[in-house]
């Protein structure tokens, strides 16, 4: 079994939400993995991986006003001395960089409307994704 | 080792949250895992699973209550012209739909006062809760 | 291989951000384990684990203000009236008690930007963080 591999995205806007779960089921199936978890990981600070719907695009659009609202751009964060970009560590810190998904007989166990979604709150930028296989 | 089950709660209210500990327990025990991680996860993306405390009940209540304030129903969201539940989905995606929790000597490892939640953001429905067990 | 460790921290202040990643890098080396997870988790519920960067300290303050902002202290939550910390376990819950770090060659799998930080909402406290590793 091929224990992890790295996808790179590549996000051209600004904010962002992008659907990886073909890309993420590619690596469960070149794997070989038959049971276990598959945990999705990007490793950078200012975006994030969550599991809801893209069945409709506009749910990632309303989750990134929704955090525009509650952590507006430049509101007197101290990182925004240093680097024009803390509204999107905060971002990022809230959801979390990573989510975990369940693999049976070789497929990821989602719901009917759940996808695994990258979130880009400092782009557009070349992201890293790390896909580690666990198995049960 | 039984590596997966899935347990079925029907929440009663549109906003409600249900305790899970006890019936995840059972599933470890059922499983005969002695030492490893127990992956809990709803598989619905109107819905989550939050590790906290339930002693007191209403602290679910004060984490729904502060969810509506941040993100309120229907204000301008964009999902809501599809499905009149764009609030559900937002609050799901900042909880995540699942937590991770520790097995040692074949029982869950937590805090005293650590509990695992399903939070319903879009209830009454019938979910379905998918628990993976992994050996270390 | 060592398949868990607690790790005790003494916060100081009431709201604290602390990098845990050299002590879980630690505990990794001293585990033995070469490629899998790494879960970390803190075994309390008005405290939480988040990785985000910590070059610029500011960062775990902005994000300790951002959620005081959104989740003001004592702002009528009903658990406030047995306990006087509601918001601490609001804010945990939102942000969760554990994150995941990938382990290859026996090292934790970060980006260059990336730590482990516990977020301490109601200190000061003495706390427990577990750490499980599993193989891949």
């Amino acid at each position: 079994m091929r224990a992890s591999e790295t996808v790179a995205i590549e996000t051209t806007a600004p904010e962002q939400h992008r659907d990886l779960t073909d890309a993420v089921r590619d690596v469960v199936r070149r794997s070989g993995l038959a049971s276990g978890l598959c945990h999705v990981m990007v490793l950078h600070s200012t975006a994030a991986v969550v599991v809801n719907e893209t069945d409709d695009p506009n749910i990632g659009t309303d989750i990134s006003v929704a955090l525009d609202r509650a952590i507006p751009d430049r509101d007197g964060w101290l990182h925004d001395r240093i680097d024009d970009n803390a509204s999107a560590h905060i971002k990022a810190a809230l959801l979390g960089p990573s989510e975990l998904v369940p693999v049976r007989d070789g497929e990821l166990v989602l719901g009917t409307w759940q996808r695994i979604i990258l979130m880009e709150f400092d782009g557009p930028r070349k992201r890293k994704v790390h896909v580690q296989l666990l198995p049960s």
